[in-house]
């Protein structure tokens, strides 16, 4: 049957990371590709126990649907640990939750976006953002990531030149925390920087950040959000709850001006009406019982060591002409290949000995400069398998130079 | 601080539904208004031993990411249940789990509306329907609702005369069970009147079923879908598991022809990436132990019990002028009040003494027509506390017409 879809949705090709774990996912391939959490390690017995500990009124709460803007309680509490562990000053900030960090970002972008209008990614950047922003048909331009972070020096002579062109510049879109795919962290000079830029020129910034809870060196005071710097700049916070609890309630908030937040919800009442309710009674009882900070203890060492094992065998096995970041938090480790080694043509030989991994095309504004990386998600892979996986790319690579 | 949002977002205001909604759940107060399910006769406790069933296989497939499209065993579950009980041939129909019914309206809006593109409704429809394509900027043109369904004459002719004029006509969207508001449901011969319709100008049917399954008389033979009636004509297919099992997981479905699904699975990528794992786990254990079954049959006898005291209560308050709706199924009925008699006047004098419905005017093209009606649900109400209310609104209908 012949369909007449709308010009966005006729436009709209899958992913080429949704392409590739088709590959990733057939059994027996060990899989650097997704951003997903350890399954060994989710904390689903305290969450059957939450369950189970529920009176009547927990349990129809979680049953029935809720407000759009999210459960009051959860809504409390999110706010209350942006206060304490984030120190971001709650005065006329307000909250919507989600249906995961993907939906923050849909809606910041559903509320910005106008066909043409330009906004401005770190370079490279996550897929998911792009595809939302893109999706709302806005034109993306990339600013250079440097290892500190962004170029904010180039953000601001990008951002102007193209309001003299007459372009509408929406927002900044940026990951200031083990960033994905680059694993970079901002420095706290460049995040002074940055805010000052967003209350220069009322820029608007949504700062992800999904990875901020899981750091491998110092503490939480040394990834402070860029929003923690004041409310003086229109910065627009998103988190997650799927990497500290489960990917599997699909639930994430927005954390900002009270404008921002009702805009927000008055959208999300058509896109979902609101988000699960039984997922949110779980994650606010969870927050309330402080099960949180038991498990991100245990998870900062979980992947703190899956990471360590990838770096290791990165340093045994790949060519010195690799570089890669070593990143302080988060999932992923990115590498730049060699002259002349393109990262797709890698993946086609790697997957042929069942190791998959995602390529660095996707994520960078030129699809050339994106084929000299890959990206390695140490966060789903047993030491095993990444110790197997890590020597057959290095292997490969190893390979292809030669072949040169 | 001052923002530069999208067109739609600009315009973009909370619905009447969800301002109301604000007394609606003040404590104390009897509400008819939201179509939310009975909270005393949620299935928790099949819930809960479901959950602590679960393998470990089971509880890390709930707990981690799933495929945009749904978790397999579920769209397998839902395909069965399609081709057994609704009677819709699958060849080559597909599924993708939506967060919710109301995410398949949005996707199926996102996947064919450009800005200025007509959908024709029936009129009065559904509000969470018509704020899924407003927020696409379609143009909504109105088509009678009988009390057997839509005035399919009139759909065809006002097809007609808008194509003619030059509009494109993206789809026609409908509920044919137990309409949501008017209760009505559509007749058999309306139904293969439709579907020829839809056959023969190759006219897309959004055909939107949430309340199917709650019929309080005949069979499940006697409320097939449209879309059982094969698959020559383009009909879109939105089942929920919010009425049949707990809108707090936030699941639904769009069946429908594969690249209608695979444009959907595309778009839903960059709004939510998946539907909740752990929901979809449930929901596919719920449908397997046959537990949706014994629910069905037990919440037929409880709605209908409810609203048959509704319907008594009505026959004894109100008076003879306002005409009803006796809904063979679902969560609605719907008053047509006297002339002069405002349903935004009623409820703000019913509201005083805490008794809550929605008005018309939302559900309606015509506001004016809309404010002649009010929508009555009695699925979230005690026998007490609807003896209470609708007494309550029947005397101050009584009053109003006094004093006209």
């Amino acid at each position: 049957m012949a369909y007449d879809f709308s010009l966005v949705s006729s436009k709209m090709k899958s992913s080429k990371i949704r392409e590739l774990m088709k590959y990733a996912s057939m059994p027996g391939v060990i899989s650097f590709a997704g951003g997903m959490p350890d399954p060994d390690n989710f904390p689903f017995d305290d969450v059957k126990s939450i369950i189970n500990n529920w009176d009547v009124k927990s349990s129809k709460i979680a049953m029935q649907y809720g407000t759009t803007n999210g459960y009051g309680a959860l809504v409390e509490d999110i706010i209350k640990r942006m206060t304490t562990v984030k120190h971001i000053n709650p005065e006329g900030q307000g909250v919507v939750v989600t249906t995961g960090g993907q939906q923050g970002l849909y809606l910041v972008a559903k509320i910005f976006l106008d066909p043409g209008d330009v906004i401005l990614v770190e370079d490279p950047t996550f897929i998911g953002g792009m595809a939302s922003f893109l999706s709302c048909q806005a034109q993306v331009v990339g600013v250079s990531l440097e290892d500190d972070g962004v170029n904010v020096d180039e953000l601001e002579t990008t951002f102007l030149s193209l309001k003299k062109a007459g372009k509408n510049v929406k927002f900044f879109y940026t990951i200031p925390n083990f960033q994905n795919p680059k694993g970079s962290t901002m420095s706290l000079g460049k995040r002074k920087k940055l805010y000052e830029l967003s209350k220069k020129h009322n820029l608007v910034i949504i700062e992800d950040d999904p990875y901020g809870d899981l750091f491998y060196t110092g503490t939480s005071e040394d990834y402070l959000p860029v929003k923690s710097l004041g409310n003086d700049a229109p910065i627009i916070y998103i988190g997650s709850f799927s990497k500290v609890l489960s990917p599997g309630f699909r639930l994430g908030w927005i954390y900002a001006d009270d404008i921002i937040i009702d805009k927000a919800a008055l959208a999300k009442q058509s896109i979902d009406a609101c988000s699960s309710s039984f997922g949110q009674v779980i994650a606010s009882d969870y927050l309330k019982l402080g099960k949180i900070d038991d498990y991100l203890t245990k998870m900062r060492a979980v992947y703190s060591k899956k990471k360590n094992v990838m770096m290791e065998m990165i340093t045994q096995y790949f060519p010195e002409s690799v570089k890669v970041t070593n990143a302080k938090g988060g999932f992923f480790i990115y590498a730049k290949l060699p002259d002349g080694i393109s990262g797709n043509a890698l993946f086609l030989r790697t997957i042929k000995e069942n190791v998959a991994f995602v390529t660095g095309e996707p994520f960078h504004t030129d699809p050339v400069t994106g084929d000299q990386h890959i990206r390695l998600s140490f966060s789903n892979s047993s030491d095993d398998e990444i110790k197997k996986g890590i020597k057959i790319i290095g292997d490969t690579i190893t390979a292809m130079i030669k072949e040169m």
